[in-house]
């Protein structure tokens, strides 16, 4: 057996395509279509700036919290992942830790990223890593390279952002002037809007909220109204989506406190109770939600994170930098009667639901279910697997479910979610997987191969489904 | 590639079945054995009645709720779904919306029951929907599509149906006269009987009950004589099972209040607060199963359903109409009491627990296991993939977790649990599922390819089993 | 089909490696590995005294509830199982069980075991039951079978058995003075030392522990002296790991009552409320975990079982007779908080967790990534599939969860957590699926076919990384 068969079948062109009617149904169907990516972080500062990058590690190595977990795991020095270290020395030590991926996403991600960018098809590792470090530096120097032109290689018809209430959207405004192929949209994601278990924070939160929307916030309903000011500004610069970042939904049948004296609570900076923070959050996500309704927008639900787990960490390098985690919430009860809320009056938007837990699989697949009213094609969506799931497993078991308890041919398909501009080549792996999942039915004679009615079903997942659902605009 | 192929291995003679080992079990073991369905919603009246059904709507989609949520979540009007759409229109629809359920388990059942019952092995869509609908009417009208027919075709040996304690089974007595082959029989079903979430509702169910029994119910000790009443009348028409549906089982250390104070206040219309529900609930269910060790019945549990999540379209349709969803409520540890309370006095009859979230697999697998005493084999069992599970990823998951966690062969197998005559073929779809396994594994050398003996395990799971552990008699 | 074929394929030099490349991990990398075995329940007192055992019912039936639950699963009179019917009824009995534990574990583990101690090739069932009885007690009587003889003969380097706190550990150091070639170390498991919730059982410990320390235990800081004193004890006999049974970890932000006061309830034999146990618990185990890392030792916690269930069958035979179960409780936010509390000032130690609900391997494999901090490979653990899950479903899904969401590499993998002298071979169980799982990635061209890479991962998975990680030493 020798080490050459990798270079023949590792990330071939039928990667992930197990049989001929995979293949055709990728090659012949999904490969092409532009990509929306309804949900990123990418900064939009980067795009309006069509910033270019110096190193690969800067655009590959900053910022990946991925990436500095399966470091950490492996002993390496904090100084050679968020410290002082050199660009170069900290790509020396990513390329070392590269092979020890193995099996995790990130050594796929990492050798596809290489393939699609920068045409290496060599593997990273401590062998490869000083002609690797030199020839994407050398690539990335070229115009070929910006943030925009990056946008435009992979085809990537629709981003959005995931912008604060505050956020001026400047940045959004300027890319809107220059109009350069992809449309970029800003996401309202009001998360610190009600983040009030620290009573401090939230209010130097309410004065930045105060001075965006120009509405003193001295009471709750003052904080509504500033809430509405920013959706109305938000969706005057083409915003059409909401999203919120939650362990659980919440739901309650009776006030913990009238909600004003919560909020005056609040404002006192006086600590709340447990059943006063989570009436005062399933209050306001209903209100925005209701809010979201009347705007025609479209509302996403990530839920189930245990987010900031190590304090030590926290305090020296902040949130969001891999120390996360899956957490094991209830989900069903209060997910389903919060939905039935705003279904009640007839207020439900079109609703993205995100679950963490994999164990979570089954209560969302079945959820998605029980609030389509006819209203539109897959209303309440499933939505594809998310963060630590974003790998051929947790896709597939995504897929699965969905496909057993709900309709996959409703399904709006797959988004990056990502901080990075080299990440676009996850759709592509999303696709050669559902690619796959089908055409493998259809070889064991679980589906009829009617190429011309997958090719169709494959088609609207990937691209069409979500071009109807959200029928983003340049206003 | 041509959609040709379709015709050969889709839904061939061989279908599930992926190598020589599982289609020789199949074929040779499985395929004929008569069916035991020791549990479905079939009417008993439609069964006394030997109705026959004017149009393929009326048997296929009036009542089956799956195909409704499908239809709902392609965004057709409830107006083609339940409401006053012609009979051939709601066909026209549904014909629309089947090869939209790529994947989902509608589609094999679909073209299953086409294929059994009507030898149709076109697949339907909008350009075979009049075609098939003619030709399926057609079938209706001739005497093989009588119930009692369709019940015999399928070599169907007996049916449980289920039958709330109110019910005076006089359309069970009227098919016990006639004898014609199949042997139905009742399944004892006292949700009702401890629904006591609300007062009013269960004032005017205690009047019925208490006219059916001849027995007033003024305390909760006339309520256990009504209920104990109505089982000796159940057996006397031959019923030999119970069942219940729960979101979890229930346990308690102390009383929440006495027991007839709390049925007190039931009488009087007051809400029960949390403690008080569950207490009565526990102990009722308690003094049910003890009856039910005395007649020597079997109890069946299934677990973990989130029902009525639309209260718009509840109040629209009523329940059970596809607004119902999977759970995610703690199991384990009630379970395990609720058991051991029934053990420890020696008083645990045989018992069937489902679960409708498959995350619970291995907690019931497990379960199982810690309450056999060497009485009965199998005596207690983990229920066959249930509702939303009843698919083959669903099947798989739970007989490979039955296989791990506890012993496969003892099981008793497959139930329709279905309120249609054409849902027959799940059975086989079953069948050729656990065939495969088992062929799978021998032919992979994990297991060896004995074909006597496991063709016997095949036989046993299939039908012996079942029958040996209930023993149903026509008294 | 002639049940020739089972010869040939079942259990053959090639059991589960279902590719060329599989094979060649295993055999040319894997197979001839020592094994570590650095978590088991080893009765030292049988390796001191180099224990023969008479009959294979002796060394393979007494002691096995594994075996047991399935007897009794099957209706088996409990006489036969731990009653009082003779070893060669037992064994005819359990021969009559296998056939039915038909994809159980139970069945490839009971003929991989007959294979490689008795080198017997038979399946075990009613025919060959006298034959295998006869070979295998002939065997047992020779040299070759004594409790040291057979962990020689598998190759094991290390074992690292179970104690208790109060242990003398004259066993130990008996068997340190022969230095037989294996090493045996003590793991040090306090259970008994949190154990509240009986306040009569646990005086009776205390009184026990005190005697064992030479400490009285009057008061809480008397219970961690002495507790510390034994910590100490353990260590200067090679001690360099702690384990922990327990349904959750523990956490809460404020004391239920002082410690002390606590403590004082417990010693007047008061019960406890739930608050109080648990903050017991919680404190006790903090502590523990500040002295293993004054020490340098690992600790391990397995978590998530349900234990003693059936109280009719715990009164007759006691715990650990096959009446426990998997359980469904949180296990993620006290977890992430027990740990990050013992990492705030930095005493967290290296640590290994075992969940046995998989339904909470997600949780498990994100949370191993929260609180690396570059000073060890792999420093948190997610543990090798433990009891129930100690089967090939249970070990690919936690290779898969931990691949996907860790780093699989830095995996210090099997262990047996065996009472049994002949469970070993659950190592080489372990190794094929790992190689087959890798070999399977490479046929699929989702890893290069890089044998040396992916050789070396392989020996660290099954030997190196261990080794590194514990570096035992003989002391």
């Amino acid at each position: 057996m020798s080490s050459l068969i990798s270079k023949v079948s590792f990330l071939s062109e039928d990667f992930l395509l197990q049989n001929e009617f995979a293949r055709t149904l990728y090659h012949s169907y999904a490969k092409n279509l532009p990509i929306i990516d309804y949900h990123c972080h990418l900064p939009p500062k980067e795009i309006a700036d069509n910033k270019q990058f110096e190193t690969i590690s800067q655009i590959w190595l900053a910022g990946d919290h991925y990436k500095w977990r399966a470091m950490r795991t492996l002993g390496i020095n904090e100084k050679y992942i968020t410290g002082s270290a050199s660009d170069k020395e900290k790509f020396i030590q990513w390329a070392y830790a590269v092979p020890y991926t193995v099996r995790n996403p990130l050594f796929h991600w990492t050798h596809l990223e290489l393939q699609r960018y920068f045409s290496i098809y060599d593997l990273l590792n401590p062998d490869s890593a000083e002609k690797i470090y030199s020839q994407t530096n050398e690539s990335l120097n070229t115009s070929e390279f910006t943030t925009r032109a990056l946008l435009k290689k992979m085809n990537v018809e629709v981003v959005c952002t995931t912008d604060d209430p505050a956020d001026s959207l400047e940045y959004h405004q300027l890319i809107k002037k220059d109009n350069f192929g992809t449309l970029i949209l800003p996401t309202f994601r009001p998360d610190k809007a009600y983040a009030v278990e620290q009573p401090s924070a939230y209010n130097q939160y309410l004065a930045v909220l105060g001075k965006a929307s120009g509405i003193e916030i001295k009471n709750y309903t003052d904080l509504l109204d500033a809430l509405k000011n920013r959706i109305e500004f938000f969706a005057s610069v083409g915003c059409q989506l909401a999203d919120h970042g939650l362990e659980q939904l919440y739901f309650t049948d009776r006030a913990a406190a009238p909600i004003e004296t919560i909020f005056k609570k609040l404002r006192n900076e006086e600590t709340l109770n447990n059943e006063e923070v989570k009436y005062f959050k399933y209050n306001t996500l209903l209100e925005l939600a209701r809010l979201y309704h009347n705007y025609g927008w479209t509302q996403q639900f990530h839920l189930g994170a245990l987010r900031n787990t190590n304090i030590r960490m926290l305090s020296q390098l902040g949130p969001d930098t891999g120390f996360d985690s899956i957490g094991d919430y209830s989900q069903a009860v209060a997910l389903s009667r919060f939905l039935n809320a705003l279904d009640s009056t007839d207020q439900l938007t079109k609703t993205i639901l995100y679950n963490l837990n994999p164990s979570d699989n089954e209560v969302m697949g079945t959820m998605i279910g029980n609030f389509n009213d006819g209203s539109v094609k897959g209303k309440v969506q499933f939505g594809s697997a998310w963060w630590f799931l974003d790998q051929k497993d947790g896709m597939e078991k995504q897929i699965n479910a969905l496909s057993n308890l709900g309709l996959l041919s409703c399904f709006i398909g797959m988004l990056t979610d990502s901080r990075s501009f080299l990440s676009y080549p996850r759709h592509e792996y999303f696709r050669r997987i559902l690619c796959n999942l089908i055409g493998k039915d259809v070889e064991q004679g679980e589906l009829p191969a009617d190429e011309k009615w997958l090719g169709k079903i494959v088609t609207d997942i990937c691209y069409n489904n979500a071009k109807a659902y959200f029928d983003f605009k340049d206003k």
